[in-house]
C-alpha cells in the first residue's frame, strides 16, 4: 500500500545521516498523501543501516496505524500536528543537527545575517516558547510539542518560515515534498553555523537590511522567481 | 576461547575511529562475560587497521590475563575497576573523543541544555575531581583513575549517568553492552559540541527544567519507556 | 562548441563540492574563452550529482545566452561583469563556503595573520560595501553585485587580491584559469577558519609584519617567484 | 637510488592530506639517512594525486640536489637546518593544519591542559619568537626559518617537544622516523583543537599539574615506558 510514499519517506530518512545532519537515531522524516490523508513515517529506534522501504509506518491524520509492523516514531504526533495545520506541506523532517540545536538548546532565533538564510526564509528561523510542566508531563507531549509549533505559526505563514526551532530540543523542517523538507534541513544547519560564527566576530551584528531580504526570498519564491529551471520547484 | 566477546570488543574497538571519536590509537573498549568474571580489551599500541579480533586480550576480575600474546591496553586497571564497580554494566568505553575531552581538561561538567543530553543521561554529566599526585604518581595510577570515578559515583547510579569525564583526561563511557557503550561515546562527543556552541551564545546560560528531564529520560528508560520497539533495548 | 571550455567549467563546479564548499547548489563556477569573448557558466539550480558537461550554458560579453537548453545561474551577470572589468582573469568561482560567508555576513574584512594568507593575497580579502536598496532592488540586482565588487577593487589590482567577500553575501573568487579561481576559493575558506580562530585566541591580533608578507607574496608571484615548478603558474 | 627512503618519504607525504592535514599542496615531510646524510623530500608545488615515489628529491646536508628532476619544496633548507641541528630525529614534517595554525598566527604557545597533550609533550608547545625583517628579506628566509626554531630550543630537547609553532607561520614536528613525525602532526591538530574549545570553555584555565604531565609523558618515553608493546617505538 502507498509503496511509492514509503519510498519518498524511507529516502528522506537516509537522507539525513548522509548529510551530516543526524547522528545514531535522532531524526526522522515523514511525506504525506493529502488525497488519501495518510503519511508514511521512520519506526522508532531503528538504525538507518538496518531500514528498508517497507519499515516505513503509515498512520493516519487520526494518528491511527494503517499499516507497519513496527512502532511508529515516537515523534509521531508532531508530524501529524503539522499536517494537519500546515495543510500546503507535504512532508516534515525533525534532525537534532549540531548548530541549530545549539541554538534551539540556547532558546534563541538565528537571526537573518546574509543572503543564504533569505534564500530559504522571510526573516529569523523562529523558535517556540518554552513548553509548561503540563504539556510535557500530561501524556501527549509530542502532540503538545506540534501545538507550541502551530501557536508560534499564528501570524507566520509556514511557507515563508519552513522551519522551527523547538526550545530546549532541535528543529523541525517542512516543505511541498519531503524532499523539499530535508533540502530546508541542510540549509538550516549551514545557515545557524554561519550565524554562530558571525555572532562570534560580531556579538551585536545587526540582521539583513529589508531590500536585501526581500529581493533573495522572492528570487526563489512566489510569482517573480527568476532562479532554477521552469517548472522547478 | 570466549571468540564471541573478543569478536564484540574488537567491532566495538574498530566503531570508535569510524565514528570520529578516536585520532591514532587513543581509546579503547571492552566487554565482560559476567558469568566467567573475564573481560576481553584492545591490546596497548597497535594501530586501528591492523588490529583482529584475535589481538583482544582476555583478562580476569584480578586483573590476571587469560589470555593473549599483547600487552593489554594500558587503561586496563581502569576498565576492570568500573567492572567491579558497576554490576550491571557490560562494556566500557575510553576515547579522546575532542568536545568532550575539552570539558575534561576544564574540568567542567557537561551541563544539561536540551532533550538530545536528557535520551542519555539524567543530568549533567559528572567530571571527577582532580587525582592527587600520590594517586597519579603511586604505582598504580589507572588503578586510581577508576577510584575516582567511583568515588564520583558514591551517590550516582551508573546507569543514570553513563559516562563520566576524567578531570584533566577524557571521557570513560558504558552500557548493557560495549555496543551500548559506544553509542553513549558517540552521544557523549555530539552532547558536548552542542554545550559548547550552546555556551558560546548564552554563556550564563540555565540548565533545562526538571519536567523535560524526566519527561525525554524516562521516554527511553525505566518501566514506562515508549521509545523504540519492544523488546529493544 | 567549446567543447572544452565546457569541461573546463563543468570540473570546476564538480569540485566546489567535493573540496566542501558547496551545500546544495549553492555556488557556481564559470570559464571564459578571451579570444572568443565567451564563457561558459552552471545551469541555474540543477543538483551537482546531475550535471553535465553539455549542461554549461554558454554567454557571451554582451550577455546574451550562445548555447544551452538550460537557464544559466541567476549569478551569471556578476561573473559578466568581472570577466569585463578583469581583464586578466580566466574563470570566476562563487561559493557560500562556511567560514568565509560569515565574515562576509558581519561585513568585515579578513585580517592577514599568517603566511597561508600571504601565499595567495597581498593584504587583507576585501570587503564590498552594503548595496543599496536601488542597487539591489533596480532590477538589476546580480549586476550591481558586480558593480560594487568593481568598485571596491578601484585601487586594488584583482592579481593582488583574487577573492572579495560581498557583504551580507558570501566570497566570488577568480585566476588567470577557473581551476585557480577553485583552488583560491579552498584558500580562502581556510584562511578564514583559522583567522576566525585566531581572533578567538586573541581578539586584537594584528596584522602580519610588511616584510613577511611581501616575502610570501612574492615568493609565489611576480618574477622572482620561486615556489612549484618553473613553467608552473 | 635510496629507493626506500624515497618511498617513506613519499607515504609520510601523502599521509598529510589523508589526515586532514593539508589543503592543496601546503606542507610537506621529509626523512632522512643518517648513515649517508641525504633526505627525501617532496617536490615543491606538485599536488599529492599527482605525486609517485620517484619524484621525491634526494637531498644532502650541504644543500645540495643529489638526486631528482623536480625542484623540491621550497621549505627545503628548514627541514635541513633541522637535521643538522637536531641528531636524533630521522624525519620532519609540516603542515598548516587549521587550528594549530591559528595558535601560531596568534604568536601563542599550545598550553598543556590534558593528558592528550602529556603524552607527546613534556610542556607547553613552544612559539618561536618573530623573525627580523632582514632574516625575511635577506635572501635566506626557509634557513632562517630553520634557525629561529633552533634558537628557540636552546635549553629544550627536541625529544621532549617534537614540534614548534613557527610564529605567524605554522607547525613543524619531528621524531625518529618520518612516520612518527606524521603521528605527532596529527596529535599536534588535535591537541590544538582541543585547547582552543578548553580555552573558550575557561579563559584563564591553568596547565596540568607536575605529577599528571610528568606520569604521562614517561608512561610513554624513556626508560619506564609501559604504553604500547615491548619493541615498538
Amino acid at each position: 500500500m502507498l509503496k511509492e510514499l514509503k519510498r519518498e519517506a524511507y529516502e528522506a530518512n537516509l537522507a539525513l545521516p548522509r548529510h551530516g545532519l543526524i547522528n545514531l537515531t535522532f531524526g526522522n522524516a515523514s511525506a504525506i498523501d493529502r488525497a488519501k490523508g495518510i503519511f508514511a513515517i521512520k519506526p522508532s529506534g531503528v538504525a538507518y543501516a538496518d531500514l528498508k522501504p517497507a519499515d516505513m509506518v503509515l498512520i493516519d491524520l487520526e494518528g491511527k496505524k494503517v499499516e507497519g509492523k513496527l512502532n511508529p516514531s515516537s515523534d509521531t504526533p508532531t508530524h501529524r500536528r503539522l499536517f494537519l495545520a500546515f495543510a500546503d506541506i507535504g512532508g516534515v523532517v525533525h534532525t537534532h543537527s549540531s548548530h541549530a540545536t545549539s541554538f534551539a538548546q540556547a532558546g534563541r532565533e538565528i537571526p537573518i545575517f546574509g543572503t543564504t538564510h533569505a534564500d530559504y526564509f522571510n526573516g529569523n528561523i523562529p523558535v517556540t516558547r518554552k513548553m509548561s510542566a503540563q504539556e510535557i508531563g500530561g501524556g501527549a507531549y509530542e502532540w503538545e510539542t506540534g501545538n507550541v509549533i502551530v501557536e508560534r505559526f499564528k501570524k507566520l505563514d509556514p511557507a515563508d518560515f519552513p522551519a522551527v526551532l523547538v526550545n530546549r530540543h532541535a528543529p523541525f523542517t517542512w516543505g511541498k515534498s519531503v524532499a523539499k523538507a530535508v533540502e530546508v534541513a541542510v540549509a538550516v544547519e549551514c545557515i545557524a553555523h554561519m550565524a554562530l560564527m558571525s555572532l562570534s566576530l560580531e556579538p551585536k551584528l545587526k540582521t539583513i537590511e529589508p531590500a536585501l531580504l526581500a529581493k533573495h526570498f522572492k528570487r526563489k519564491h512566489g510569482p517573480g522567481a527568476y532562479y532554477g529551471q521552469p517548472g522547478h520547484c
